[in-house]
């Protein structure tokens, strides 16, 4: 029987490797740089992109975004609120967004006309880190009320990551955050890795976020 | 390709509730009083848990603890501090627990010596949902630092706990949260299910946890 699931897992992977590799290829033809956000649920991911919108709009960036959740449409209509175009994919019961829900959702929009696409993951630090869904780059997010080990806890996630942002720095004191530790154990998985330390409430560290945005287009 | 997956699914489900069942007895038959806690990974879990092993050891209780990551031992041996005896269960890329981890790492202990054993699942507010662990209550925790909208976005967790626990409500205020809404939305998915707002740092709310927890031992 595990045979069998493993096996049937491999070729759901396959699949859906195959489809991210027709998307990445479509991505990269239009010229719209492509994320992935990923993170814990409650890290704070929607407010970040929010955010992340909003500048991009005032600087005269065409973006767009897709949201995954399980259920309700609550995150489009608070992205939706930046002028941006959104759309909720609905996942019922499955823990990750797969290729196939990203192609599905795009129909109708026409690439070209975009510099960036953000794709809001569902909420989870373990099944997202499977399913390729074609994007230039995967950014982990953590924020300070959550524990500084999750980078070693939840080590596929992290290690797959392009960029990883630190959220919610104006609460880091009551919250008692360990920034060295935990500085410490994203390079610790991912040696190197590009990090922001952000708030969307007061914009800390979104100047950095949103240069390199913009250098990452130009080496798209 | 979907109908075989979906058999294999409810196969490995069905056997799970058959052991389940039969930890169920081995529970009763013990007089121990079983919980699952589960949440979100960074609200708080192992805090929350390490404050009440404390707190029962203080009152003369008998606990245990098993703690389920997908990596480190870290949880353990925080838990383990309290003086409880802990035991660790690494799922390796694995986002639930089973109840065949959990039947394997009680070898040994004498589960008659008990009065509570807490399960501490992995972080994750979908998966978990569908594994019964042969516990007696199901506990779902969402931090006061998450969105206020986490049960309808995870109905299925809120929908099948016994006790909801606000954890961290000590930095309430920073984190802007909003009681009455995450109340009413908790109350929406699972209508007068009993709600502790808890703080593992000051103690807040951990009086009237013990006393529900002392109240379901006498009832069990």
């Amino acid at each position: 029987m595990t045979t069998r699931i493993v096996e049937l897992r491999q070729g759901i992977l396959k699949k859906n490797d195959e489809l991210a590799r027709v998307l990445r290829g479509r991505y990269e033809a239009a010229g719209v740089l492509v994320l992935n956000l990923v993170s814990s649920p409650g890290t704070g991911k929607t407010a970040f992109l929010e955010r992340t919108l909003r500048d991009l709009r005032t600087g005269g960036a065409n973006v767009a975004a897709l949201v995954g959740d399980l259920e309700t449409d609550n995150d489009a209509r608070r992205l939706a609120a930046s002028g941006a175009p959104v759309r909720q994919i609905n996942t019922h019961g499955i823990c990750h967004l797969e290729a196939e829900m990203v192609a599905k959702h795009l129909d109708g929009w026409e690439l070209a006309d975009l510099d960036y696409l953000f794709i809001e993951n569902v909420g989870n630090l373990v099944c997202p880190s499977s399913y390729d869904l074609g994007e230039k780059i995967r950014v982990a997010l953590l924020s300070v009320t959550e524990g500084e080990d999750k980078p070693l806890k939840y080590p596929t996630l992290f290690n797959s990551a392009d960029a990883a942002i630190i959220t919610k720095i104006d609460i880091a004191e009551p919250c008692g955050f360990d920034r060295a530790t935990a500085l410490k154990n994203i390079n610790e998985i991912r040696p190197g890795v590009r990090i922001f330390e952000t708030s969307a409430k007061t914009g800390a560290g979104m100047g950095d976020w949103l240069a390199y945005l913009a250098e990452q287009r130009v080496h798209s």
